[in-house]
């Protein structure tokens, strides 16, 4: 291929650095070429080994370079974050996609499809890697969705219980509620609820590895008369609750399960209950990135605020009280990458070394996303038509929070 | 009819009883003929002349109503508020209106179009009813929104204030910003902000007589530098600001025009700004009561969260905050109702009797919305894609207000 480089390599090299990577201060290099945006110093530098994989990248570029980034084919001179970062804040819109990855994309979330075996194998493959690997990189309370930062400063263990709080505190539970859990990882929410506010838990999740930790868990606190944790499909969920919670749950459940999920949610909590959505979300809608769907979360599907309506609104669920959380998320993955490199040793002997490449790609790119806006996290109180009012203002939630005052630096921190 | 009345009325008569009061403690007395819902005691009385009325209020309940209630022609013994919050709280779901009610909203809609002279038009008939009618149950500053409420027990002048505040806060306005305001009512807000946050603010409004009044009290304050009033549609909004704020306003826009509302806004803003919107809200969608439009709010639309989405999310503005203030609109509906009721005689003077029972009903109609749930309050901030973060979180907002924290009854306040 090299031989027929000249003309169609650099017309394929041209074509993918205007379109691809747009205004980005990146430099490609194919063999003996490079291509740099016009009028701009290169932060970093891209590696392409030949013109086959540079053909792959133009034909599909979302699956295309996660492929070869974890196959170790293309190499990156500079700060990877960076490198997607400037991408992600210079590509096409979504409306620009082509109608190969149009397609694409409707394919991938047929066959990836959340029925209720569909989920259980789709949550299989990304929580059933094993309690030790994330035991690497998260929390000591393995909490793997976005924590909340009192400051930008605090720890991430702080801020993962800190988090807890400011959702049992949003939802101001009670002594003597009860509280089902849709999709509890390893059950660190429902114990701390228990163990803090009083309240009982039933809760659910289809990973077997992640249900069989958080009841050795309960059992070692004897929390097990509190918190029953039940290997289950939310859609199986049956009884009576004053409130319902879901923290990184939404993103598993496809957007055409949501009336589903309404409905699930109406019949556990009624008209008088109180319920909680935290979810990674988007500004605009936009499927998620295909290699993602094919490496790491399958069946995968991030929703607007508009799309994760269709949750509340036919069961005439009020919205009390929207946050978005996005750079408290980027601040979680800058956590969880720092962590996760720290340990990529240990991780290349549980695995391989493409798994390595696989999962830095994937936290990285998670964190460029948040840091350019390309992801939200929403969190999203809301009640039901007869609910009694949760709270006159919201300026509870911030009492007693001595390091939330008098802070400086905020914004440092998120440029 | 009278004669008539031994079975159709009987038969009306329960039809009514059955399927617009339900199980609402109401007595239904017309003629010698009477209902109650079955083992029930009645808690008001609603008097209906004659057989003719009770017709039109089973064909048409939406309009018949309000006009009878406007006529005098139907008499009420007990809380007209607790009556109106009776029937709301048990009607049928919007999903169960007649075919003659969708369509007669289609074509009410139709012919309150919001076009730019509709809108005119419809602006007009509310709020040139004339300045000295507002001052007689407005707060001093002549807002008309929902009011903040740091305790229940502030007063509405204090409410109104820590409300502007709020807005300021919210968007955290710094000195030398730039903003532009869509539908500024008597311009109370716009001062505020040029006053005590050092902003300048160009504010538009096709109301003649609230322009006028807000020009006047710019110039009494010598912040007509700082504060540009104009009188024109928010279609026309030109030039570049930091800041887009609408209070009360998108109630006025008609859902049609919400796209092209977004692209007024992203216009003046750009992506880098940040914006406010405060609406009435549905939690789910629902038409605006027909009597309502025909008497009150010509051309009004209040949207679900999902339907007000519809502004922002084709711009790839990131929602940052949503607050419910569907009590504090309560609080504010009573304070408002109240202050009506006792000028209840020079509002006749002004007017007439009629015009006094047609602002009486919308006025405790409203209120029974906000109690029952039909009507919420969304305030919405939101941010361009490339905004700079507003906060790392929202504990500054309940700083330094002293009045909010160590509330005991803000429960009892909303019982």
């Amino acid at each position: 291929m090299a031989n027929r480089s000249s003309w169609l390599g650099r017309w394929l090299l041209r074509s993918i650095g205007e379109e691809r990577i747009g205004a980005a201060p990146i430099r490609i290099v194919v063999a003996d070429q490079s291509y740099t945006p016009p009028n701009m110093t290169p932060q970093a530098t891209l590696t392409i080994p030949d013109f086959g994989t540079l053909a792959a990248l133009a034909l599909d570029p979302e699956v295309a370079f996660g492929e070869a980034y974890a196959d170790g084919r293309i190499q990156i001179d500079g700060d990877l974050v960076g490198l997607l970062e400037a991408v992600y804040g210079t590509s096409a819109a979504p409306g620009d996609r082509s109608w190969y990855a149009r397609l694409a994309s409707k394919w991938m979330t047929f066959w990836q499809s959340n029925t209720l075996s569909g989920s259980r194998h789709n949550i299989h493959r990304h929580y059933d890697l094993g309690n030790d690997f994330y035991k690497l990189w998260l929390d000591q309370n393995l909490l793997y969705t976005c924590a909340y930062f009192p400051t930008p400063e605090a720890t991430l263990e702080e801020a993962q219980i800190a988090k807890m709080d400011y959702v049992c505190r949003k939802l101001r539970l009670q002594p003597g509620e009860t509280v089902v859990e849709a999709g509890c990882g390893w059950g660190s929410l429902a114990l701390h609820m228990a163990r803090n506010y009083g309240v009982s838990v039933k809760a659910f999740n289809v990973s077997r590895e992640q249900i069989a930790y958080a009841r050795e868990l309960a059992r070692l606190e004897r929390l097990d008369h509190q918190v029953e944790f039940i290997e289950d499909d939310y859609r199986n969920i049956s009884g009576k609750f004053d409130v319902f919670v879901a923290v990184g749950m939404l993103e598993h459940v496809g957007l055409e399960n949501y009336y589903e999920l309404g409905r699930v949610i109406h019949r556990a909590i009624g008209n008088t209950g109180r319920g909680f959505l935290h979810s990674l979300g988007r500004s605009s809608p936009l499927p998620l990135n295909r290699w993602i769907r094919k490496r790491i979360f399958p069946g995968g599907f991030i929703p607007s605020l508009k799309q994760a309506m269709a949750v509340l609104e036919p069961f005439n669920f009020a919205v009390q009280d929207v946050e978005n959380l996005r750079w408290h998320y980027a601040k979680t993955m800058e956590h969880w990458l720092e962590r996760f490199e720290r340990s990529r040793r240990q991780v290349e002997t549980m695995y391989d070394s493409r798994f390595v490449r696989t999962w830095r790609l994937y936290l990285a790119g998670s964190l460029a996303a948040f840091r350019s806006g390309t992801l939200q996290l929403f969190q999203i109180v809301f009640t039901g038509p007869k609910c009694k009012p949760i709270s006159w203002t919201r300026a509870p939630l911030y009492e007693n929070a001595p390091n939330e005052a008098d802070k400086p630096a905020w914004t440092t921190a998120m440029s």
